[in-house]
C-alpha cells in the first residue's frame, strides 16, 4: 500500500457507525502532529467542552510509519485538551503506529458521545475494516489486565491503544495507554494533555489494530526513501547517545537524573529546590544495576531488560523493563521524567516505591507527569508528607476508587492547587511542567511558556542544547535570549512529530548533519515530494500557526504564554535563580500571532 | 469632613504597618466601584495569583455614601477574583459602609501577605486611626458567634466585614460577610468572586469600623445636594416596587421567586428546566407569610421582620428576618438568588431546609449563590441526590469541617464540575450564573457573557426591562438584539455601583425620570462636579474600559465572553428553547475592545 492509499476512518460514536473517508486534498501531505492538529483545528470549535460531544479523539501515525524506517512507530493522539483547554498532541511509540498505518488509517477520528452513558466499546481496526464493538466487561480493568484480556480474544497479538480507569472516569491525569512491543506491559503512553479522559467521553475504552498480515507502507520514490533511511540509520547507530550500547540504551531517558540533579535543575519536593539528595538511588544507573542483578540472580531467565525498542524496528531501544520489590513486579518503562515526578518532586527516593507508584500509574491510565506533580502539591498542601511513598500509593489507589481526594488529585496539578488553595503549583496553561527547572535553564521555559500545548518538554527540548550540547557546543543555560533557540526546537519538533520518527532521532541528528539530510530525504521519498532541510522550519511553523490559532480560539493568549508567579518569586537552591526571562522575550517566539 | 478629605489607608499585612495617603489626583473623582476598579487595575499584575500576595483587595464606599443621602450606604469589595482571575467588585450594604466613610476612608487597601501564614489579624479603623490587631482566637469561628464576640470587645457597635471560615481556607466560593444593621447576623454579603478567599489569604479575618461620633460626610454643594436627594427619595417613596408597603418591603428580592418561575427561567436541579414545582414554597410569599405567623404567635414579640433596612437610611429596605425550624432559629437575610440557588437548583423545596443552608452559609463565609450551583453540580456528578436536604447540609458541614468533599465544593460550581467532569455547569469566566435562565431571557444572558466580572445578574440587570419592564414597556425577553440593552444597563451600573446608591435605586428612576436627575444631580452636589444624566453613560463606560482592560492583560478574551455549551445544545422547558444569541451580538456589547 502506498502512503496516499490511507484513508480517514471516521467512528462516530453516538450513532456506534464507521466510515472510511477518501483523504481530502488539504489533508494530503500531512501526518501524525500535523494531521492531528489540522483536523482538530478546523472540525472542533474552541470553546467545545473538551470531554463533550464536540471535541474530536484523532489518532494518525506519521509520515513514514508503518514503513521500513527505522526508529518511525509512532503515532500523535490530538484533541482539544481537558486540561489546557487548547489543543494538544500527544506522541507514543508500541505496537499501534506501524499497524494502524498498515490498516491503512491514515487518521483515526473519533466523534460523538452515546447518548447511553453506560454503554462501553472497544474500536477494532483491521486492514480496510473497522466495527464497534460492545465492552461493558473492560470497563474499570487495569490496563495490564486489559491488554491481556484482548490477547486472548485477538491472538494476533494486535495494537491497542486506550482509555484506562482515570479516562473513563474523565479525569484530566488520564493519558492514553499503548501496549508494549516485548511483553504484555501498558507501557507505551501518549500521555499528557488528559487525552485519556477524551476517549473515554467518548465512552472508547480500547482501540485494536490488527493489520495482519503486516505489509509495509511503500513509499512513492524507493531509491530516495531508502538512500534517506540508510543515512539517518548510520547517524542514529554511530552516535553515543542513541547508538548500539550508547547512553540511551543503557540507562534509558532515566540517563538525565544525575545530569539535571547535577545541573541543580532537578525539581524536588514540588519544586522547591533544584536537587534531591537521592537522586542516584532513582537513577537509570540504578536501574541499570537493578536490571543486571537480576539477570545474573535468575541467569538470564528473566523479562528484566534495560534495552527495549518500544516500537519495532527501532535502533535507539531506550525502553527497559525494571524490576521492583525483590522481582516480585516488574514496571515497563520506567523513565525520567516518571522518576523524576513520582521520586524527587514527591520526596521519595527509592526505586521499589517509584517503580510501584509507576506500574499503578501505567495499570489506571494516568500521565505520570501530571500524576506526580499533583502528588506533590498535595503533600504541598499537607494532604499528606513529603517522601510519604506509602501515603502516595494510597492516594493512587483513591484514584482508581474515584473518592473525592483520588478524583482531586487524578484530576492533575492545578486541580489540587485550586481545591487546596495552593499557589506554587508548576503549569503553563493548565498542564503541569516536567521534569527541568525553568529557574537555571531559561530555554527550557520559554518553551514550557509559549509552546502551544502548555507545560511541555517535548515541545522544544532546548535541553539538548543548553545542557546536553549540539555538535559539542553547549548554550549557556543561563542566557535569557532564548526565543530564537526555542523558536527552532518547536518548528523542528513539529515536523518531526509529523514525520512518524522519534523525536530522539534528534540526539543524533543535531549533531550529524547527514543524518537529519537522510531523515528529511527519506520522508520526501515516502510522499513523492522535493522537501529538503531547509522545508523543516516552514513545515513545523505552518503546523504550530494552526495550533496557535485554534489556542486563540479557545480563549488562550499570550497572558497564557507566562509561567507562574513563584518562577519569578522564588529563588531555587543551589543556584538561587528566578526565571526572569521577560515578557518581551517570550512574545518574540510567535511574533506574528498577537 | 468633605467628600475630598477622605484619604486612602494603605494596610500591608508583609509588615503589619498602616499609612494614610492623600488622595492622587486620579482618584479625586472615584468612589466605589470606580475606585476599587482603578485600583485594581493599576496596581494589581494581571497574571498575578488571586491569593498570592500580590493581589489587594479593596474596600471603598460609594460617592454619597456617609452623608444624608437616602439609601447610599454601599461599599465596593474589589480584587482580583479567584474564580475568574478577572477584576472583581462585590457591592454590600450593612454598618460598615456610612462609617468607613465617616472614619473618612476613601478605600482601604489590603496589601500583601504576612510570612506567617499561622498567625491571624483583625483590621481596626476609627476616625482618622487606625490598627492591625493580633485574632488568633477568630480563626475558624462562625460569623455569627464572631459578630457578637466583636460586639462585646468594641460596644460602639461597629461596623464589621471579613472572611469566614471559608475565605480563611481559601475557597473561592467565599465571600465576604458584614454584619446587619437591625440585628447581629452576618447577612450582608459581598458575596461573589470568591473575595473572601483574597481577604484571608492576606490573614485578614474581620475589618472592623468605628466612626463615632459619626458625622456625615458634607457635600461640596450642600443646595444642589439636598434637592437632588429629596427628588431621589421622592421617586423611591412613590415607586410601588421601592416604596413603602411595596414589593420589595413585603417579599424582599424574593418576590422574584414565582415571577421568574411563571416566565418558566427559574433554574432548577442544575439548570435541567426552567420551573420547580416547590417554587411557591420558597417565595417571598412563603416568607411574608412564615414571618407574619411568628409576629402573630409571640405577639409581635420576635426579631422576625420583612422589612429591614440593610444600611441606615435606607427607604427601600428589602431586608428581611425570617425564622425557620419552629422559631428556633432566624436567617437574615433571605433573598431571592438564595432561595433559588439553595432552593430550586437543588430541588429542595421546603423553605426550613433552604434557610437553614442560608444561614449556614453566612455562618461560614461563602457566597450563596456559588454554593448553591456548586452544590447543584455535586447533585449532578450523583454525590448525593437532587432533593437531598439532609446531604445539602452535610456538604455545607464538611466545607466548614475542610474535608476533601468539602473542599471542592467549598471552591465553588466550576471546580466542582472540573473534579467530576460534569460539563452542565452554568458559569462564566469561572463564576456560576445567578438566578436567571438566559435561555428564554436572552438580555441577561448578554450581560453574563459580556460584563467584566464573570456570571453576575447585577451587572447589567437587563431583567428590569425583559420580565418587569420600565415605564410600563416590557422588552420581549426572547428578541435576539440586547447587545444595546446590556451595554446600557452595564454602564448605569458601573456609575451607581460608584455612586454609593443602592443599585435598586435603579427600580424607581428608570420609571421616574425626576428620580434619576436627582440622584445624579446629588452626586454632582456632592462632588462640585457638574455631572448630569448626560454623563451617567460615559462615566460607566470609563470604569467598563478599564475593567475590560484589566481582564485582558489577565488572560481574559472575547473567547470568554462566552455562556457554556450546554445553553446552545440543551433546550430549556416549558419554552424549550436554547440561548441562541450569536457571538456576533455578544461583541456588539464592548465593539472597541478586541
Amino acid at each position: 500500500m502506498l502512503e496516499s492509499e490511507k484513508k480517514i476512518l471516521r467512528v462516530d460514536m453516538k450513532n456506534l457507525t464507521v466510515k472510511w473517508e477518501d483523504t481530502p486534498d488539504k489533508y494530503k501531505l500531512l501526518a501524525g502532529r500535523g494531521l492531528t492538529s489540522a483536523i482538530i483545528a478546523s472540525e472542533v470549535p474552541g470553546l467545545a467542552d473538551a470531554i463533550g460531544p464536540k471535541n474530536k479523539l484523532v489518532v494518525a501515525p506519521g509520515m513514514v510509519t508503518g514503513s521500513t524506517a527505522p526508529t518511525s512507530g509512532r503515532i500523535s493522539v490530538g484533541g482539544k485538551s481537558p486540561l489546557t483547554n487548547g489543543i494538544k498532541e500527544a506522541n507514543a511509540g508500541g505496537r499501534t503506529p506501524h499497524k494502524l498505518a498498515r490498516a491503512g488509517v491514515r487518521a483515526l477520528v473519533v466523534e460523538n458521545q452515546p447518548s447511553d452513558r453506560d454503554a462501553w466499546y472497544n474500536i477494532l481496526i483491521r486492514k480496510g475494516d473497522a466495527e464497534i464493538v460492545q465492552a461493558n466487561e473492560f470497563r474499570s480493568m487495569g490496563a495490564y489486565d486489559l491488554i491481556k484480556k484482548v490477547y486472548e480474544k485477538y491472538d494476533t497479538k494486535p495494537g491497542i491503544i486506550g482509555a484506562g480507569v482515570a479516562g473513563q472516569n474523565l479525569l484530566k491525569g488520564a493519558g492514553i495507554f499503548g501496549n508494549n512491543v516485548e511483553n504484555t506491559d501498558p507501557g507505551r503512553y501518549a500521555g499528557r494533555g488528559g487525552l485519556g479522559a477524551v476517549l473515554g467521553s467518548k465512552n472508547v475504552i480500547a482501540i485494536i489494530t490488527d493489520d495482519s498480515p503486516g505489509e509495509p507502507i511503500q513509499p512513492v520514490d524507493r531509491d530516495k526513501f531508502k538512500d534517506g533511511t540508510r543515512r539517518l540509520s548510520e547517524a542514529l547507530r554511530s552516535h553515543p547517545v542513541t547508538g548500539d550500547d550508547g547512553g540511551l540504551q543503557n540507562y534509558g531517558t532515566n540517563i538525565l537524573m544525575n545530569i539535571i540533579n547535577e545541573a541543580g535543575a532537578l525539581p524536588t519536593r514540588n519544586w522547591q529546590t533544584g536537587q534531591f539528595e537521592d537522586a542516584a538511588k532513582i537513577s537509570g544507573e540504578a536501574h541499570h544495576e537493578r536490571v543486571d542483578q537480576v539477570i545474573e540472580l535468575t541467569a538470564g531467565n528473566t523479562d528484566a531488560c534495560y534495552a527495549h525498542a518500544c516500537n519495532p524496528g527501532c535502533i535507539i531501544k531506550c525502553s527497559n523493563a525494571v524490576p521492583f520489590n525483590n522481582n516480585t513486579n516488574m514496571v515497563s518503562a520506567f523513565e525520567y521524567e516518571t522518576s523524576w515526578a513520582l521520586g524527587a518532586n514527591c520526596g521519595i527516593g527509592n526505586i521499589d516505591d517509584v517503580a510501584e507508584l509507576n506500574r499503578m500509574c501505567n495499570d489506571y491510565g494516568l500521565d505520570t507527569i501530571e500524576t506526580g506533580n499533583a502528588i506533590g502539591v498535595a503533600m504541598q498542601a499537607g494532604v499528606i508528607a513529603f517522601g510519604d511513598a506509602e501515603g502516595a500509593k494510597k492516594l493512587m489507589r483513591e484514584i482508581a476508587e474515584n473518592t473525592p481526594n483520588g478524583r482531586i488529585v487524578g484530576n492533575g496539578a492545578v486541580t489540587v492547587g485550586n481545591v487546596y488553595g495552593i499557589t506554587r503549583v508548576a503549569h503553563v496553561k493548565g498542564q503541569s511542567l516536567p521534569a527541568y527547572d525553568p529557574r537555571p535553564i531559561k530555554g527550557i521555559g520559554v518553551t514550557y511558556a509559549t509552546n502551544p500545548m502548555g507545560g511541555d518538554h517535548t515541545a522544544g527540548y532546548t535541553i539538548a542544547a543548553e545542557i546536553l550540547g549540539i555538535k559539542g557546543t553547549v548554550t549557556d543555560p543561563r542566557a535569557m535570549d532564548k526565543a530564537e533557540l526555542s523558536r527552532v526546537f518547536q518548528e523542528t519538533t513539529a515536523f518531526l512529530d509529523s514525520s512518524g520518527y522519534c523525536l530522539f532521532t534528534a540526539f543524533s541528528i543535531l549533531d550529524i548533519d547527514d543524518g537529519f539530510d537522510g531523515l528529511v530525504q527519506s520522508v520526501a521519498g515516502m510522499l513523492g515530494t522535493e522537501y529538503t532541510l531547509a522545508d523543516v522550519g516552514p513545515l513545523g511553523r505552518t503546523i504550530l500557526d494552526m495550533e496557535i490559532n485554534f489556542n486563540r480560539s479557545a480563549g488562550l493568549s499570550r497572558a497564557h504564554d507566562r509561567l507562574p508567579e513563584f518562577m519569578d518569586s522564588e529563588p531555587l537552591a543551589p543556584h538561587n535563580v528566578v526565571f526572569g526571562v521577560t515578557d518581551e522575550e517570550l512574545d518574540k517566539v510567535h511574533p506574528h500571532i498577537p
